[in-house]
């Protein structure tokens, strides 16, 4: 189905909108958690959902990782289980990236027919097509599939970025001619080009072509630096049609992300957060902070005074210091609620910033805390 | 201080009361989840606090390991931060065991004096002696302190089990000379004696000479068999009195834990519930059941259709199953507190089953579904 955006407000070239999904409704811009397996690391799927900004907003939508889902427990029983949302006891809507991404970094071997692999669980051969990425992504069954794409490392050489460029559009033509599940599975486009502004318009064009329900800029924030990533992505956006989500793939830090924001993005999803507290590293209004250093062994009150997070609520410094060394996995938990809890306010801010006309404050702000 | 229990109801032996300690008032009898490092392995404090059966009740006071916290962070860090219960994120009543138990399976050099060993953190040798386990744990400043107790494992010859009864009685002396927090914190005494019920006996009535504010009984569930254990419990309830406290140390089986009651004890802790569950293996009415096996993998429903924990409010079997193999971190936790729920609701129909007078009833139902 189509993923409508409609967008509230604007602000230069950003936009706060409302994107209509099988499942509901979700407010952009937008951050989706990545549960890899059907969850999120460390923090089971109804406390995720509990999860509420100051502004009284919780996550809306939840990316999971087709590769992983597809090898364990196997797309049919996820289906056979009623679907990703049922299956993960997560009720709101979900994206699946087509695998694609795992699977580039597996060196699988890449035909005009798909890439083939071996899987990290059982070194089994797998040949991932794009009829496959859908077919499976229709068995996962989440909101949004994405078309199985091919993305280059950077930096890459222009003739592989254009093959890259090529392959995408081949394959995407492919999805959407395999594609069954129309009526309550949106399929989104990824377009590639590495960071030649010219070959991202071209490959924005081609993809626009093709007609899919929504579009990702995908094979960024894959080795290049920002000022090289942001032109590339206005390129792209100023192809893309208004009325349409703009999705930023796996783009999670926040100065990118509001920068992009910008330039008009709507969506974007990283592991960064929740990985970074999987290691004890916490996201603050004054930046990166890592508990299990010794200076905060005797250190009374909370990560942030002003954070409202139950983790924030209900522990200090020194007793999350202990956990962290002691208890990694009551740490996770309580780290992982903190870190998205605070992409939440943050992306919150984002938003009211834009309602507000100030998102230039806004971006000179997060540069001044977390640019380099 | 003292710990006073008013008993409320009686069934033979058994009794359901009150237990008054420094921070409140603790329903009895009681089991005690085991946060070995000042919280729940896998599940933090503010979650725990949550858990409610469907009686409404929650478990009402945790057990901590000195040992743990005497090396990591250190006693005074808890003192400094506000001692146990404010430092762990948990605001009800507490109880710390003297680290002796964990220092016995250390293989230690024993003297009169206390236990030599090396630190299972960092290899440092520690002497603990009576005093040193009173004063940690009057900085720790849990609601109840156990004295250090010679815990032998079984079977003992006779001679090292009086040896363990001598120098416990003589310890137990000494702790309470060197006690020094008197109004907040009640000290527990521990009989030891084997599974000799005469040896037992005199311990309890040596133990009850030196005049505790509650009784434990300890050197149990270390290799015997129950048809030893019971006799040797009933022989130590027959010489406490009334209107204290009668502690198990280390129990928590369903049987061993319902037939204790009948004999009269009152408390209990165990980390066999929160262990098993981080293994995958989960209580049910019908005894245990591994959730990690294969044949659960497509299987829909909760792990018991009648269980009203949170785990099962939300996930189905094939799900947690999946989780068990890839994610250990949202698995122990969600696990962990199905596992407590269930723990809950047993000492809940303990306690049912007193006030009615039909706790021969439960103790037959128990025996055939979780009994040889």
């Amino acid at each position: 189905m189509i993923a409508a955006l409609t967008v509230d407000a604007r602000d230069g070239s950003a936009r706060v909108g409302r994107l209509r999904l099988a499942r509901g409704e979700v407010r952009t811009p937008l951050f989706m958690p990545v549960a890899t397996r059907g969850t999120v690391r460390a923090l089971p799927s109804h406390e995720l959902a509990d999860l509420r900004s100051p502004g009284g907003e919780g996550f809306e939508i939840l990316l999971a990782n087709t590769y992983h889902l597809m090898l364990r427990p196997g797309a049919d029983v996820v289906q056979q289980l009623g679907g990703l949302g049922r299956f993960s006891g997560w009720n709101g809507p979900t994206l699946t990236d087509s695998g694609g991404f795992q699977v580039f970094s597996l060196d699988p071997r890449v035909t005009a027919d798909g890439a083939e692999f071996s899987s990290s669980y059982d070194g089994s051969k797998v040949l991932l097509t794009p009829e496959l990425a859908v077919s499976t992504q229709e068995q996962i069954g989440a909101d949004v599939q994405m078309v199985l794409d091919v993305c280059p490392a950077l930096p890459a050489r222009p003739e592989r970025l254009r093959w890259a460029v090529d392959t995408t559009e081949a394959w995407g033509r492919r999805a959407i001619a395999a594609r069954r599940r129309i009526e309550d599975q949106s399929m989104f486009g990824i377009v590639q080009g590495g960071v030649d502004p010219d070959l991202r318009r071209e490959a924005a064009e081609r993809t626009l072509a093709l007609g899919f329900d929504g579009y990702a800029i995908g094979g960024l924030s894959v080795g290049e630096s920002r000022s090289e990533m942001l032109p590339a992505i206005e390129a792209v956006v100023g192809v893309l049609p208004a009325d349409r989500p703009r999705y930023l793939m796996g783009v999670g830090d926040p100065v990118s992300m509001v920068e992009a924001v910008a330039l008009g993005v709507d969506m974007f999803d990283c592991v960064l957060p929740t990985r970074l507290a999987r290691h004890g590293t916490l996201l603050t209004s004054g930046g990166r902070l890592n508990i299990s250093r010794a200076e905060f062994a005797r250190e009374p009150g909370p990560i942030e005074s002003e954070c409202a997070c139950s983790t924030c609520a209900h522990y200090e410094r020194g007793f999350l210091r202990h956990l962290a060394n002691v208890d990694a996995q009551s740490a996770a938990a309580l780290f992982t609620v903190h870190n998205l809890w605070w992409m939440l306010s943050f992306v919150g801010r984002i938003r009211s910033a834009i309602v507000d006309g100030t998102l230039l404050d806004l971006r000179r702000s997060v540069a001044r805390t977390w640019g380099p």
